[in-house]
């Protein structure tokens, strides 16, 4: 069977199962939410085995030790997937939940009501958790999963969908509301793209590589997620104190997340106070601060180019200019932000009411680290990715922005 | 300059108008609507004078009369579109609305807020008046348009819209948040759809062609517009009398629109009591009916293809099926459904519930019309459109379509 037949024979699967899992009520969803936590635990040996052969293959053919820490499963983590899977039974189900209504002036009841989309598609890579992570959320709002995992994971990725396939069946609903796509060729994730009809959204979560693929050449739907190019701003008016704190928090509190800062941008009015608090901070942190003139003139910083200001390192890296002014510090976000999170440190309300007004982006803090812009810190239980696109969905997406909606209209022989 | 030039240039000033439209207040949109309108009756003249050249030139070409009749415009054409805008004017301001808010447990203050999209491109056919619409949907949503009419209405859209830009510049927002793309030629359409990062949104209005290689071809988000083969089922527990008028209101009241009815289908149990009456009933409000062999037996019906079942007609014809049950109503919708809107004539409570359920349709109306499914009728105020898609707006788009939001945190120093 050719890559095409083989993702239309298992969308096709998945609309069918979809239509069932529509129509599912919370109670049956929570239950099979639970029997595949509890299926996870039990399993939890046959998936650490299949994961060790991933891993073996993976340090066999000299993948970097972070990569393969990325792939790699042990008892707490299989632990804790199935736990994920738990609260996510305790969260409300967005299906059925009534956006708006009301009953119009020639006495139609209009409704409109969160349906789900029918079939997702999740291309991703590296590690496994997301696999059970996409299930559970596109199980619980009422979607039937294609999950395209990467090809460094897939023993581990065969052994988790079979055993929640395996739950999900014995708790009644269609064991097709969750199939693996093949990952042994990239043609499974250009069928995917091409999918349209079959496959109602894609979601792609991994580099910025794959993701401008995939929104480039798919004619599915596609919600982007994640690239973050996150700007810290100290202003004029800001609290040097908390500045630094916030600073070295967005920085280095976990530095291969998309919500992590990768370039500081100074007020030049408190250049002379800030520099030499926060270089020697950072650097005693393990940052390389890749900075414009003004901060070159300190000991450790490495000069900064364009491509620094643009780049999302992922690393302990950061890219750090001196601005003359707030207009010029939202200039500088403007050219270089992915529209992902950006942050001010002020005590000024106006400077902090005028970076939130003109800064474009899914999230706008003000004294507060980036690193907050999560779907768990926000409180929304569980989260698929982060969106920085404006359609749909932007920032933190949790289960309602797995939905779409349907307005259900009803009289009594209405005609206009 | 190239058509590629030509675009990007039109795009980068509309960026630049989008910056200051989205930080204006509602009351310097009002004003700016009210100025267009006010402009616009003013200039009725020259509008006319240059839309009698457009239709000229349509004449001269052998246009067909329903087309040079949507391309044309007399003064009360243009007087209702001086209202539009006046109805604009007092619509509440989407932007700004906090879509949802909390404190967090640790303090954090979170504010969703609908902001604009930024430059919104539209793609249409014939109408003028659609010009307009647009024009103040885009400004009030706070978003810079790039408007690409058809080359039929060329002079017509250039004549509107420099009446636009000036009443906006007077009103003291920039010219340019609203710009006609040249209508000249096809690449001018082709360049929008590739302008991605310079145009935050495109919608397509107009036929099915265009609409699906505006969805296959952008690279821009699309917001898809649409295609409707509405279909009317009426259930063995309908009430005759009420389905008799609700398929008549749903395929003659206007049938050259997406919410029309183009298809009917008939439960077996009631055909012998229903098809004797809808059948001289549709005949003789003029419609031909495209049957199946239950329809065949009765004077005057065509018979139907499955490409009979599978199109919208906007004309006045119709398909017709029996079917015999419910189950089989829902599983032929499923089949050629276009999303849109479909409809249930029922007295049968379960029956109406199931319907509601498993038809999946931007619209699923119970004992009315498909004509409903408007945002006029729905008491939005404004339309941009009717999405058929899934992601971001399904139904009428009303302003808050035309809307993205932003999520706004504020702490007093919080790290995680």
């Amino acid at each position: 069977m050719s890559a095409h037949e083989h993702v239309a024979e298992l969308a096709r699967r998945a609309r069918v199962a979809a239509r069932d899992l529509a129509l599912a009520t919370r109670a049956t969803k929570d239950a099979a939410l639970q029997a595949m936590a509890d299926a996870l635990d039990e399993a939890a040996h046959d998936v650490l085995a299949a994961n060790a052969d991933d891993v073996r293959r993976a340090e066999a053919a000299g993948v970097e030790a972070g990569l393969v820490d990325r792939l790699s499963l042990d008892p707490e983590r299989v632990s804790a997937m199935a736990d994920g899977l738990r609260d996510l039974a305790r969260l409300p189900d967005p299906v059925g939940e009534v956006v708006r209504g009301s009953t119009l002036a020639n006495g139609l009841e209009l409704r409109q009501v969160r349906v789900p989309f029918g079939v997702v598609g999740m291309i991703y890579e590296g590690r496994p958790n997301v696999t059970v992570d996409a299930a559970g959320i596109c199980l619980k709002s009422g979607n039937a999963a294609l999950l395209r995992g990467s090809r460094s994971a897939a023993a581990s990725n065969a052994a988790l969908v079979e055993v929640l396939r395996r739950a999900i069946a014995s708790a009644g609903l269609p064991a097709d509301c969750i199939q693996l796509v093949p990952a042994d060729s990239r043609e499974t994730v250009k069928e995917l793209m091409r999918a349209r009809g079959l496959v109602d959204v894609l979601v792609p979560r991994g580099g910025a590589g794959l993701i401008r693929s995939v929104v480039e050449e798919s004619t599915v739907p596609v919600i982007e997620t994640g690239v973050g190019n996150c700007h810290v701003y100290v202003d004029a008016g800001a609290d040097l104190e908390m500045a630094l704190a916030i600073v070295l928090n967005a920085k280095t509190q976990r530095t291969s997340v998309c919500n992590a800062a990768e370039s500081l941008l100074v007020h030049a009015e408190i250049a002379d106070a800030f520099l030499p608090r926060v270089v020697p901070a950072l650097a005693a942190a393990g940052v390389v601060i890749h900075g414009d003139q003004h901060f070159l003139s300190y000991d450790g910083v490495e000069p900064a180019t364009d491509d620094d200001f643009g780049r999302e390192y992922l690393s302990s890296d950061i890219s750090a200019a001196v601005v003359p002014d707030l207009a010029a510090a939202i200039d500088h976000i403007r050219r270089f932000s992915t529209g992902h999170t950006e942050a001010i440190v002020t005590g000024d309300q106006a400077a902090a009411r005028r970076f939130v007004a003109e800064v474009d982006a899914a999230a706008v803090l003000v004294n507060a680290s980036t690193r907050f812009t999560d779907g768990g810190e926000f409180g929304f239980g569980a989260e698929i990715g982060i969106s920085t696109q404006k359609l749909h969905a932007r920032g933190p997406m949790g289960l309602p922005e797995m939905t779409s909606t349907k307005y259900v209209v009803t009289g009594d022989g209405h005609v206009r």
